[in-house]
């Protein structure tokens, strides 16, 4: 895995970090503990901006339960952040991370359906990179009995952005074709799998090169980043496709709706394509938003398109939308129950190696999802 | 109904017109004749290149059924037609009208489906407004027994339309909000007849003061076009409304996309803002076309919203969507024979009277659609 960007300074700090993370070790545990660990984001630039550090225990207010953490989902929205380049971030030093699993240690007043004990996954509105986090029942769901932690900590974001995409704002059905970009990654090993649960779905699916004999199986068809998969897909399907999926942003939005059939939908739900470095570059959000292409719906009105843009966050902890969350998880356990869906994931790594995983996923390097495991130690250099 | 725009010159070719109408009606009928009557459209511009004249009778080729046409549809499309102001107009002169119903007259080889003596419905590329149209079986629908020509030629632009934009475009469920503009158009109740069949689906209805009192039961929340609707609505739906379908565009597109909730749909379906006089004005196509406000989709992304472009003519004859609007057909004529849904008449012209009938829908002075008789007789002065 590349380590570009990643100077001495940084890997002086690192061996603290891990110091510290075996000492967080040894005190893991009781729940009396005054303090726990957790990854600060000191402010926003590179790798050398995180550092695991003891933070003050938090403890659940009314409506919360508390969570011992188990594992962490990392995303590549995760890097945007630590950059900065969101829209509208909060003042670090912050905790970064909006997913997680584990076990509920102790539940609040007026807070009903958990127990301790339970076997939890939840969203977070930051702060979920930690061995303990509270949070609103509302974003909270019970684990199935069979499911690992591992498994949890790569279901929740990834599937339900999948789910909700695919049937909440599109609405795919028997016989359809979804383009997804990104197929390695988590959100399109999720989508693959969902499309196989409706007959006859035709998925289309663009990665890197090197990731094509892994994921080969997931998808229908498989094109290389770099080659002109527009035309590779009109060859194959002329007409173009139902559902394009784009985290990419930038000169995908153009290209993918050219490749829409009528009524056929573009989603956009990421912008990687503005992460270019370790740290934000001039091709930052403020510029992205100026950069990306307008659309004018009368050109929607001629074509007969649909252009959509999807933020589970947002939705979650702006909009309000966290019933029409707990509908699409209930569906999705389901199906991970039926053993029709299964999150993959790519590799485990302890808190205090967040800027390797950070690197890895940067560089496009993983096959579908990156877990921070809180009970980790770091693996010896 | 107010005349404006329609000047003494044009009144004596409007008389020259209705006798020209006269002749023809007593020409009528046999099927032997050379020649049909049709409204023509000589060249772009007002209500004056509007006439009744006598065509060479067309013929079907292999694949099309020949109707003897009883009634057409007018649009609000045709009046942007006449003025040129659409995108590639066809070179006048030219037979307008996109929709008409009749008898089958005669089936050309390899034509399956249809016999003589069929009462049908149909969509055609231009020329429907004639006492003949030929058109390939693909845009051929049969009519149910029980429906008259005049609901049928109000049936089929209108009703697919709205059909498809909520169905299709969106995913209308129960419980679900909709804001129409335009309420007292065709589409108008077409949509609130359609919502009507899902359960408890609010709808907002946009229209002019005076037809208010004609549509009040049809929607749930009736508001005037002129006073401040969206704040209107949001006293009532404070989260928003899930469907916006707007015919209008202009500044209408971005107050209606501020007033969807998360995953909420905007479908354009029209453009009649652009239309201001009787001829093509300053604020023609092409400069609606920069004028309109276009739309990032990161700002999509951020806020969880779906816009969406629908033109039912475009999906037919530019884009192969004929087994999509057949499927449709099937689902709309099934809840036609429930009697769940009926087509709302605003009037009857004659072919000699299309000026007049176009002035009325300028006017916005309609409540459901205004129909085209072939076999009527212009009223005396």
């Amino acid at each position: 895995m590349a380590k570009e960007g990643v100077d001495m300074t940084e890997e002086t700090e690192y061996m603290i970090d891990r110091n510290a993370g075996k000492e967080a070790v040894n005190v893991e545990s009781p729940s009396n503990a005054k303090e726990m660990r957790a990854v600060v984001l000191a402010g926003f630039g590179g790798l050398n901006k995180l550092r695991v550090t003891k933070k003050a225990m938090p403890e659940p207010q009314d409506g919360e339960v508390k969570i011992r953490v188990k594992a962490c989902g990392l995303n590549f929205l995760d890097l945007m952040v630590r950059q900065g380049n969101i829209d509208n971030p909060p003042k670090p030093p912050l905790v970064p991370g909006f997913e997680c699993c584990g076990i509920v240690e102790s539940v609040a007043e007026n807070t009903q359906g958990f127990e301790i004990g339970d076997r939890v996954m939840a969203f977070l509105n930051y702060n979920a990179w930690a061995e303990v986090v509270c949070t609103p029942v509302d974003f909270v769901y019970k684990m199935p009995d069979d499911m690992t932690f591992t498994e949890a900590a790569a279901f929740s974001l990834n599937f339900v952005a999948a789910y909700m995409m695919l049937f909440e704002v599109a609405s795919l059905r028997e016989g359809m074709s979804v383009l997804v970009h990104s197929a390695g990654g988590a959100v399109g090993q999720a989508v693959a799998q969902l499309c196989s649960t409706v007959p006859n779905v035709t998925v289309f699916g663009i990665a890197s090169c090197f990731k094509h004999t892994s994921i080969k199986d997931s998808v229908t068809h498989l094109f290389d980043r770099n080659t002109d998969y527009i035309q590779e897909v009109k060859k194959i399907s002329p007409d173009g496709v139902d559902i394009v999926l784009d985290c990419l942003c930038g000169e995908n939005t153009g290209k993918s709706l050219s490749l829409l059939k009528p009524l056929g939908t573009y989603i956009l739900y990421g912008a990687s394509n503005m992460v270019t470095g370790e740290t934000k570059s001039f091709f930052s959000f403020a510029k992205s938003w100026w950069q990306v292409e307008k659309v004018n719906p009368i050109k929607l009105y001629e074509e007969n398109k649909v252009i959509a843009g999807f933020s589970l966050l947002n939705l979650l902890f702006k909009q309000g939308g966290c019933n029409l969350v707990k509908s699409a998880m209930d569906k999705l356990l389901s199906l991970y129950e039926q053993k029709k869906i299964r999150p993959v994931v790519d590799s485990l790594w302890a808190l205090e190696e967040v800027k390797e995983a950070m690197q890895r996923i940067h560089d496009r390097g993983n096959i579908g999802k990156l877990i921070l495991d809180v009970e980790k130690s770091p693996t010896p250099l």
